[in-house]
């Protein structure tokens, strides 16, 4: 196994600037950054497809469950894959200004209720990673209320900006929010996190998600707006309203990663982006998840294309922006369950399918192994055919 | 929980006739079978529809979670459901003559050799049943092969026949086998299992899964014709020729689910088709896999129509008899990763979603556990919006 030396980023290979860089510039130096990450193994992808044909079944008899073989042990760089062992979530929680312009089904208070609910591991989030074995982290980046200091130590502000009107962050603190995604997928990858899911949670967050989406696939308004957690007729206006004047304020800076995530996104994207990003510097997979997480991914795609490499899409949404964000992410969801919750959810779901290809790749019998006969040779059998 | 006495059918409601019945006439009392198969538990189902309602997520936003969630209400007949216990796959193995016509990719005596592959563990159903937690038990009752005591108890004789010239089994074959997988499923769920899943194994055995379905479902030959475990075109034709004719035998016998089994089946299908019957007869839920398990639950259709409420659609094969399956069944897979393979393979992968689905609607916090806010009024909320 490879894995890059951690904290890669704050290494040897300087990617921040000094604290002189003239404001405006970038100070976390995306190029570098995106010049650490390397492609999967191809030689272990290799080496699976060819292990794949030998097993005690006709070829491609386990179809997508071989694909998804062949992607874990290029992203683990070996084949058989390992058995995953150490799965994370971590759910990014943020409240969005948005939300105040009625463009959600619940009220912004529900949030914080749900942080809660994490924290007693009473939410869906939580009752789904035990059913597949994982570890739930949760992030307070800007939750528009206090959190317990166990969540909170990465909080940049209360509430991400009202995007139609306003930036979501300034740029210092689209950065921080950024680098605070970074770090916390470094801590995870050094506690031997072998697959990390991206969660999130916060009331309107799939306003700045559409608009990020829409942004940078090159769609209206209307073609990435969705229902979010179930809104009526007259809170799609106000959304679709909302989104199309936060785009058009975003795409001024579509230039610039961090600036659109300032203009058009908020703490939460902006961390999860850069959590994204780092995973892939670390070599480590990660299964997304929704409409947020491929609004993340969109921008870390922009910013290190090679990086949705390292990324398994883990199910379809019924947002009409995370279909798009998929295709412009050339990622084909492994479920499609209409599942459109959040919080990491939908990712989680995924992982048992990951599991089978896993160990159906490592344990299956090979037909030399098995003393089973192999396929027949068409011709010779014809003889038989009457 | 409700559960009928065990072995009801051979219990105080006699299904059997008598000996002196006339040759040709039912010795097994279909109807009576049938009689006893009762609807899923519909307050159960209620109940667990009104929670989902409650609990600490948008109304709908576990998608398809939600849906699995009322049916295993519906079967336990208890609202949350309980954890799934004990998983049983049921392996039914069984050779056909018609794989001496060239229908399929691999030699019949594959067959055996991979009924030697799952005593050893190394198969796919092995391999996925341990990742989900559940029991694999193979039964050879038509293997054109001497077999270990342990699984051959069943066996009804070495290979069906060849269903284009002759048919599967005789009458007394195809009832012994009916039985026999009657028996099996009672086995089962008296040992305590909660889930069953049929799978097969047998070279050639999607022709006959392609005639029963094209004959059930009312298709021509061409229509339910798949590539089975990858046959080349030439091998296509011969298949499709055998199928056609096999279906031409065999729809004569269609008014008999029975005959329609020795005619076009084999001991396979019959002791499967019996095995989802009695499942349903002892209120247990059953996650079909692929195309052969679908042939076997269109015959069980016709005899008993209400034993579909206990089945659930674990996946869709890209054999097309399964999507004519599935229409006819009404069922809507729950997976579709393009596996092919059987071996109760497809239906594994379903499990960890209805663990999923369990876990959810019996652990998550309701809205009122969990103090969160629940839906705002629009109207109250327009005012905000600018």
């Amino acid at each position: 196994m490879r894995r890059s030396p951690s904290p890669g980023w704050l290494g040897s290979t300087p990617v921040t600037g000094t604290a002189d860089d003239e404001p405006g510039e970038t100070v976390i130096d995306l190029a570098a950054l995106a010049a650490r990450i390397e492609r999967p193994d191809e030689a272990a992808r290799a080496a699976a497809r060819e292990r794949q044909a030998c097993l005690t079944k006709p070829t491609g008899a386990l179809g997508r469950l071989e694909d998804l073989s062949v992607w874990l042990a290029g992203v683990q760089g070996q084949s058989p894959p390992r058995p995953l062992r150490r799965v994370r979530v971590v759910v990014f929680a943020g409240d969005h200004g948005i939300a105040r312009a009625g463009v959600s089904a619940y009220p912004p208070e529900v949030t914080a209720q749900m942080v809660s609910g994490f924290l007693a591991g009473t939410a869906a989030v939580n009752v789904l990673a035990r059913t597949v074995g994982a570890g739930v982290r949760v992030v307070d980046v800007a939750v528009d209320a206090e959190t317990p200091a166990l969540i909170s130590a990465h909080k940049i502000r209360r509430s991400s900006g009202r995007i139609d009107v306003e930036d979501a962050l300034t740029r210092a603190e689209a950065e921080a929010a950024f680098r605070a995604g970074m770090v916390i997928a470094d801590e995870e990858v050094d506690a031997g996190a072998d697959l990390l899911v991206p969660g999130d949670m916060g009331i309107g967050n799939t306003t700045p998600a559409a608009v990020l989406t829409g942004v940078l696939t090159g769609c209206d308004a209307a073609a990435v707006m969705g229902r979010g957690t179930g809104i009526d007729d007259a809170t799609w206006m106000r959304k679709c309203a909302a989104v199309r004047d936060a785009m058009h304020r975003t795409r001024k800076a579509l230039a610039d990663p961090l600036g659109v995530l300032a203009t058009g996104g908020g703490a939460d994207l902006a961390a999860m982006t850069g959590f994204l990003l780092q995973a892939a510097v670390r070599r480590t997979p990660v299964v997304l998840d929704g409409v947020v997480s491929g609004a993340a991914a969109l921008v870390g795609q922009r910013i290190a294309f090679r990086a949705v490499d390292w990324w398994l899409a883990g199910h379809r949404s019924p947002e009409p922006a995370h279909e798009k964000a998929l295709n412009r992410l050339a990622l084909q969801p492994v479920l499609d369950h209409g599942l459109r919750l959040g919080e990491g959810t939908g990712a989680l779901l995924a992982v048992p399918l990951l599991r089978a290809a896993q160990a159906t790749l490592a344990e299956m019998a090979t037909f030399a192994d098995a003393g089973v006969s192999g396929r027949v040779e068409t011709t010779a059998r014809a003889s038989d055919a009457t």
